[in-house]
């Protein structure tokens, strides 16, 4: 139990997973420790939408990091099928933002126009054109941002893949170990404490999503994060009923192998209670039905719900600490874990290594950033 | 496999169960075929009312069998739970019918006078007392029929239990057995063909839902019966949200035990397809909340779906058959099944053994009755 | 957030579930609370045997408190049917607990004198015997104690009946919600911090299992549990393949409702794992399939495993705690929670009442008992 | 219900859906008619091996299928893919068939030869060289033969992929739709007359594994397949237990992606009971232990079986039928439908398209071919 690791990573969804990956494949020794199962909360309850453009509708740092994220996938994939034999489902078929009002498509006018001037594909499409790309999609669609670039992948299988790659590049996997607490020595962290006994490593990475704040508070470092509950229901058809993924009015849609089709999410804030609602589940199906009447026919397949990890400016926290040594913390990606994972774990890694981030636009996830004092839902103003 | 049985029984569903659990219980020698698991159609997918008074607004031979076989279920419970040790969750605390437009409540006040006379307690509440008794409903509700002689079981616990204490008294029971054909001789049946071989036995009873009638009409006997598939699905709560069972527009809710609530059921006749569709559950959801609203902030905890066997005239087939000899068919029981199914089982064992039914009301159930062309959903006028 | 209770108790188990039911039928305003989901950890893997007899051999404290909490089942079954409409599933057809060696044989008939001398029936039978009234265990059986008195309930059942009847009788049910530690206020505890907030009571019971000691230690107070992990599986029959429960040569049986046999359990010392592992599963199909050689004709359905909270000296921690005023301890229950459940429950609530507990023996499960350094696991010499 | 299709194929197994997926590609209109659901029998519980090599031991017409479907899935992988979404899991890391005893030596080489003598590499490695590729196995393993060029899919994806890949081609998916009877008019098959209506069609195509025999024997075909039930487990891992391919002394071991282990099977011939038995898994696991020690601590995950359809010859009835036109059977793959589902969807895309069957060896799958009296499993000498 007192074996000595380069870095013991404290979480085992997407984001620990992806650090463990990284770490394994430059040859560091690490452990991964998870208080249940692998990919057990959010990670396996996101659906997966790679929405770089879609989900951020305004320049800045989250939208420097998304999309350089967003390019690490298709690389990404391959290796871990490689490695793992898990496919992680990749599709890059695009992603539509459909207005049904003015407000809205002037709203989506404006972000096509930032994101040209990033750099970035997206175009308008009229109501006409939406319909002729997906002929399923409701008369009242005034029209849509198109962006070709974002995608989505299967979240429980990325989330998967990371670490059973990392087990097979010789990462430590353990679940069922709850960490209790981090070992201070002389103003660094040296380990953890876990119910089972105490483990060493010359670093911690906190990756445990809403769990790491109480954790990290324990030893005086303020990062909080709040959970915001999120319900979504599947269903099922032989064809598909959308190509692209839809991201409309109190609903989207993502489409999955086989004919699957993900539809979210309801926004809970602080409810750490996992339990799907009737209510939020009627509330999706109503505004699917208003968006895709055809899904009505389609067969129910199930319910689920996860808890995204907030925090009160909406970015994540990334980085080492300032104070303490030999700890880092990545949490708090909220919607964005699928999508940030690859580079967040780049970034650890990195950090392991002992390189410098690149990057300036990096600044923005410091621990010891200031914080508003009303903490806001990083929400878009029309799609929920 | 050319042992031979007093009796053999075609389906193993809540009907064959009881069926063979009555036969068994005096004495004879059955076996109990089943192509696939016991219970595994619509007899698991059944809510497990029992609603001799809520579900037949006139009287009939309908109401009379309804209502005997409603009577049988006390000592019953008693004597499958020493049996099997299954509770079947006998629940006796009435059922509200309620209305919210003038028809229906005067609808309602008929159904109640036709009852009293027929010596059945029925009561009218009004909207007030309706929600002193069940403060969780609707402010639009304008009153309700209360039957306080009507309630509940768990439909696939009952439908496992006779199955399971013919088990016990010595039934044997073959699971993933087909028969594919009755063997005919000379006028009489004797027997019937599965996939493994053959089984002879005195008597052949069909009790086999929608799967009886091609069987039968292979033997040259027409008992046409088509499914109407209903969907359903169920909420979980600590304390239960309602007391009684409730009939509403659009929907039923009946309490089940640690607070599981099931909510039932759509209609979609002459469907084989078993899936469950994200419409229905959107509509029964819709009409839920309506009669509910706290139903709304409920955990989600599954839906499925099963297919009703139903006939021409709205009556099962009950009986044996006037010119084949040694087969009895007891098919058709629609959304009765449940109910229906501890009478169905002493008729048939009556049969078995020689007795001659009792009852003049008996005749309306004869294979050999004329059957209107139409076909009608036994339907309430404004229950779905 | 800041509701005051009577009592606030950690852990959705069945101790704490029991706990909360019996302080609620006293009147208490109580919260339960439990990080995950009720009865979700070592409750709902329990066998539910209630092995008053069997599970221990020798006079002393535990068995004291076990025959008494034993005799509290028959009226505890019918009001939590009354209550929450679950059936409990008690059922008392004996216990035999078989030897195949003369050592184990003379173990066995010491322990029949110990309990003849405590008042108990305890009967030895020949191997001869043995097979009469269970034809199809092992012809290697040489003879067996014969307990009647010792029966079994549905674990999982009885632990939800707990905690729904609570719910009905005013108890708030808080599932996910996660204790991070107890409000102390000068030497007394005021209430519980949990990931949402804090709640404040007159008192706080700990009834979390293995998940107690951490918390507790955080508080100063020691009461080291470890657990012990084991796995168990089940097959299916339509007739029983056995009517008592068998205690045997590395594993028991517990015949449950509808042809449902349990088979357990292993026992890994100091594993917070809750995976079943292949091995596991493998010895125990062995051990069975030598005790009942039919077993291997039986329908496989599943596996499982649990951890069960063990102590030093093999007693559970019950009693308010000396130094801390309003705080009480119920935990450590190891192989004997279901048992123990209804007593503990009786003992928590008294305690909260004000009333002293009667009977010296309770004092062995003091909280500041002197534990050996050594732990022991409280096993008996050839059943496992 | 009376639409016309070109073709009309019944069965939705990994037989019938590659059918479906190759005469879609084709551009011909076809109907895929499934009585349940989708790849619901014994194309789900296969473990995916594409044994060309490790399955056959001798030269013949079922060695020339078997190596001709093989080489298809490379490119089937990526169109499946590209199609449908779903990755089928190719994995082509060899198999090792390894022996423990002299007997068992013997005849690998004498296999080994006939392999290389049909242009196929076949090597033989030592005890030593086993154990260095795979460090896990056995000590008492004498040696293996390798077949480097066959490997496995993922059963149940490669099942969903025929079928959901043909409904984006346009074909007509129907679950829950059972056929009764085929339609003859003139020595001709027109059509299927199912349980909803009837459906004509151009050609119908039989793939209904064990369910062909009755379905054809009603027209007055002959035939017979019989089933010989298979029951399998799977372990979890984080890092593969083994690479290859491992076919054993009473079990084989299939590696699936995530670090998933299939073992597999037991053989109980001429049962319809698709029950997993206790005695069936307690055999797997201790040969399996006995092949791979440290699989006794892996993760339990689930066990199940199915169905695998037989011939009295051990060999598949692929052809038209010669008296009666239009209609083609393909049924009968035994434990090679997996493998045999590439080529045997092409040929009978081939049949519909008017193209005459290429290569003397197809003659051997003949309907009208003679079959033994005595029934055979096409069964290694030592492998189970």
């Amino acid at each position: 139990m007192t074996r000595k690791y380069d870095a013991i990573i404290v979480g085992g969804g997407v984001i620990g997973s992806s650090i463990a990956y990284h770490m394994a494949a430059r040859g560091l020794k690490v452990a991964l420790l998870e208080r249940e199962r692998l990919g057990g909360q959010a990670s396996s309850a996101a659906a997966g939408m790679l929405g770089a453009q879609a989900e951020i509708s305004e320049p800045g740092p989250l939208f420097e990091l998304s999309r350089r994220s967003r390019s690490l996938f298709p690389e990404l994939a391959i290796r871990l099928r490689e490695l793992s034999g898990i496919d992680i489902g990749l599709e890059r078929k695009g992603l539509l933002r459909v207005a049904t009002t003015e407000q809205e498509m002037n709203s989506l006018l404006h972000t096509i126009e930032f994101q040209r001037g990033a750099g970035e594909q997206a175009d308008w499409l009229s109501g006409n054109e939406v319909r002729r790309l997906e002929p399923g999609l409701s008369p009242d669609i005034l029209g849509a941002m198109l962006a070709e670039g974002d995608g989505h992948v299967l979240a429980p299988e990325l989330s998967l893949a990371f670490a059973k790659a990392a087990a097979v590049l010789g990462a430590d996997i353990r679940e069922y170990s709850e960490v209790q607490s981090l070992v201070l020595e002389q103003g660094a962290v040296s380990g953890v404490r876990t119910r089972d006994g105490t483990l060493y490593g010359e670093r911690v990475v906190m990756a445990a999503g809403t769990w790491s704040g109480p954790l990290l508070a324990q030893a005086g470092l303020a990062c909080p994060i709040y959970p915001v509950q999120g319900e979504c229901f599947s269903v099922l058809s032989h064809a598909p009923l959308v190509k692209a993924t839809i991201f409309g009015h109190g609903c989207y849609l993502v489409p999955k192998k086989g004919g699957r089709l993900i539809v979210g999410a309801t926004m809970n804030e602080h409810s750490y209670d996992r339990k799907v609602t009737a209510g939020g589940i009627g509330g999706l199906l109503a505004a699917a039905i208003r968006l895709l009447p055809g899904i009505a026919a389609a067969e129910w397949e199930s319910a689920w719900s996860g808890l995204r990890p907030q925090t009160a400016d909406g970015l994540p926290f990334i980085g080492g600490h300032q104070d303490l040594l030999h700890v880092y913390v990545a949490a708090g990606h909220y919607r964005n874990g699928i999508l940030l994972s690859p580079i967040t774990g780049q970034l650890a890694a990195d950090w392991a290594e002992g390189k410098a981030a690149e990057g300036d636009y990096l600044e923005a996830f410091r621990l010891d950033r200031p914080l508003p004092k009303t903490e806001r839902v990083n929400q878009d103003e029309f799609a929920h």
